[in-house]
């Protein structure tokens, strides 16, 4: 008799080659499935809702595995923090489905990405910010975010080359705004929240990348409208550095025994 | 002809052995004096307004130093940036008078403390907060913070054995509540700020580490009040830990030409 656990993951994502498990590399899904191993004897790819990038963060990556072993899901969650390191551990945990899908049950997503747009560096805070050199015009960068809103061909802000079908993603809010620093400094940062459906490979970075083009002055707001008719790559700006990136949270089914937010206490 | 330079100085204190200048040790006051000596070719131990403790951050450290060099404020801090690591910044720059003293001018001081008291490892800011197992009851602190505002002798909270003559304070606002994670997770951390006029060695971990006997339910909270008419350390609580204090902002003298919030721009 086997059970499925659901777990809500939080990980810094620096020193890893992203979620998924690649041969001679360390990664996240990896270093969980050493953890289920350490705990139950197991072997087994836990699977996760989202492939974060090598060096993206998360706070609420969804990840069910299955094991024969008796421990409820709480004993897992402590256990698995025990034997997981410093840099990833378990902020959630729940009994799910046999077939719960974390990919199927992830409904929309929250991205928050980060740029420290002041003229000292960011020292905190520096493994989770985009250092950028000049102050970016956030106004701007909220106008020309208006045209991704809804649905959209998003081609243009996909990874190439891509084997994906479907092209077409609906973004739900897209906020762009200045933010004091969380280390403090009033002011230093320019935050950019992005809510989905669903996220092509580096989408979330290829807007941001796209978005300081406009607020660097480089590109004029109504830009970003044309980018995305175009339905081209190359069109569109660079692909932000990974690490100003954080997968914020998953919204799941309702109904779903992780969708409601129970956190440990 | 020499000029003074004053500076606002930000870092992260992980791998310092605080502010001080030790024999064989890596300090921040030598660590700038490097960069100092990199820029201009000159030997000069610069002056700052607070004695970070080892693993202490610091967004707000008032800096001053003397030099020969035609370089100007803003000159100073671009080439002393170059020439930091990564986690010391400069975050503004002017030329002072030349009897500025950054111990008298700074009249006013703000720390932040944030302890991580949610049953999941902090990952994003791992390095800037105290992990508490158990969660806190910042209701109960709150209350007993108000035995310590205002002045008062603040023996009990100064670390032994001391040489300083008046260990008379004055608290202006003392808050505690519990905070959104800068990382995200709402609910996962209890903040703990306090402006005074000065403070003695260690009295903020002090002062914290007492609060949080109180917040698990170890003391009442009219015990803190015992506490500082006790006059004895032995008395309060144990020292928090250094990395979850971060010297937030510092009140300079009114005049001081780096007493307005002129970052750098």
């Amino acid at each position: 008799m086997s059970r499925a656990i659901g777990l809500r993951l939080a990980y810094e994502g620096t020193r890893y080659h992203g979620w998924q498990v690649q041969p001679g590399r360390t990664t996240v899904q990896g270093t969980l499935a050493a953890a289920i191993h350490a705990v139950s004897g197991e072997t087994v790819l836990p699977r996760g809702s989202s492939r974060t990038d090598a060096g993206v963060h998360a706070l609420d990556q969804i990840v069910s595995f299955t094991s024969s072993s008796l421990l409820d899901a709480a004993t897992w969650a402590r256990a698995l923090d025990a034997n997981l390191p410093a840099d990833v551990t378990v902020v959630a945990a729940a009994e799910v489905d046999a077939d719960f899908d974390p990919v199927a049950a992830a409904v929309a997503k929250t991205y928050r990405y980060r740029i420290h747009d002041a003229p000292w560096k960011p020292v905190l805070d520096r493994a989770l910010v985009w250092r950028w050199r000049s102050r970016l015009d956030t106004d701007a960068m909220a106008l020309a975010a208006l045209s991704l809103l809804g649905e959209h061909d998003f081609t243009s802000f996909e990874k190439t080359p891509s084997s994906r079908v479907s092209k077409t993603r609906t973004i739900h809010r897209l906020d762009v705004g200045r933010r004091a620093s969380p280390a403090g400094k009033a002011d230093a940062e320019v935050w950019v929240e992005v809510a989905g459906n669903g996220f092509l490979h580096n989408m979330v970075r290829i807007i941001v990348g796209s978005l300081v083009l406009v607020g660097a002055g480089r590109r004029p707001p109504p830009w970003l409208a044309e980018v995305v008719a175009a339905r081209d790559r190359i069109r569109a700006g660079p692909t932000a550095p990974p690490q100003g990136l954080v997968l914020l949270s998953t919204q799941l089914l309702p109904g779903t025994p992780l969708a409601a937010p129970t956190v440990r206490r």
